[in-house]
């Protein structure tokens, strides 16, 4: 974010600021979350996503359908659950069929794909944060996201952080 | 609100305002609703939540698939939407068995449960506003409402009263 | 917009700003999205629809499942989004039956029914912009979309013109 600034030539406290409630596990709706948060970014906002239920998924380092979380429950909610690659579209999801169709569609079209937003958004230093309450539902823990998770926070915490600017609750 | 305000020492005009849409009736974005909207009430926000379509089912008085709603076809959306205690979760549904097994990974993990969250924001003094546009449509009265709804809204209030602070659709 | 400032007695830079992005295509999703839009613009919001994905459905010209969009792929989705005439409800759609039911109950209400809502919108000014990049991902181009679509955007610039005032993701 510092390299953004001067890039940009952003005073400091008057940096505009977008934060998003990542929720939805759909994968539609993370390319828009990180469609919107990387191209706020691009232009010098400070940018807070906040994963919290099915959102988890996208920032999992273990990627795939696997028995991540703890205890049978959590187990089974992580098997269908399964990480960025298996989030199914929100509509018309054609068996499991569309988001392969949609990855498709955004290569030949030369659109980043989720997995290259979700890589830029790192680079960018968009901050990234997860839900406490939803990891303690879904018996996931810090260590089964990827490191550039910058915190596990509370609700209250991530109001805190998002002040002074628009959120979205995605 | 007064009394959060006295406690938390809040300046009269410096207070906070979070708004949220409910426009969802899916047990996990009722959750999150909830879960944001007592997480800024406890912190002193100034909280008011729009129930409107879907999400007019978590302010029921008359909880499980009942009749609620006048006119045969405002009949059959009260008795599929059916209350707070048989809202379906957005994604996972397992024919309805998912509501009850968050419910149980809420206690398990002595996280607030919905019904103990809705119970907050009561206590919280968060402002419960239903639409009146969707009520007139699915055939509610304000009778069909817990008491602690404050009013019932057209859009156009709830833009009014929201203004100043920052607005979520859920 | 002008005539609505003018009638309102609006101080120029006193406009308040509301802001949505409409992701959905699902007809109870529309209806939220141009009653908050139409009521905002009618007291003399600066309104902007930024539709996308899905959305972008509500402002095809050519309603009904056509084959719009080009390419294999992009017909397929385009067949299946089909336009304003055939969204889906988010919820309880009963293969499809429940949008007639809506309309039925908007009419027989005196509800404004979704066609009257997007009317209602080009006549109060409020702005409509297409999303550039699900337009490229769709197959999608500016003549495939009314002609009140005031511009193709990207995020950026979206983000640019809804700066200063609430943005909801719908």
């Amino acid at each position: 974010m510092e390299t953004a600034l001067n890039t940009l030539n952003i005073q400091p406290g008057t940096q505009k600021k977008l934060s998003l409630i990542s929720f939805s596990g759909d994968f539609d709706k993370l390319v828009a979350a990180f469609t919107l948060g990387t191209g706020a970014a691009s232009v010098g906002y400070e940018v807070n996503i906040f994963f919290t239920f099915w959102g988890l998924d996208a920032i999992k380092k273990k990627q795939g359908r696997a028995l991540v979380g703890k205890g049978f429950l959590g187990n089974i909610f992580g098997f269908f659950m399964g990480g960025l690659r298996s989030a199914p579209v929100s509509r018309l999801n054609f068996m499991g069929a569309s988001p392969q169709i949609f990855r498709y569609l955004m290569r030949k079209k030369n659109v980043a794909t989720l997995e290259e937003l979700v890589e830029a958004a790192k680079v960018l230093g968009v901050n990234l944060y997860a839900c406490e309450m939803a990891m303690h539902i879904l018996g996931l823990e810090k260590k089964d996201f990827i490191h550039e998770v910058k915190e596990v926070l509370g609700v209250v915490k991530f109001l805190e952080i998002s002040e002074g600017g628009r959120t979205l609750f995605i």
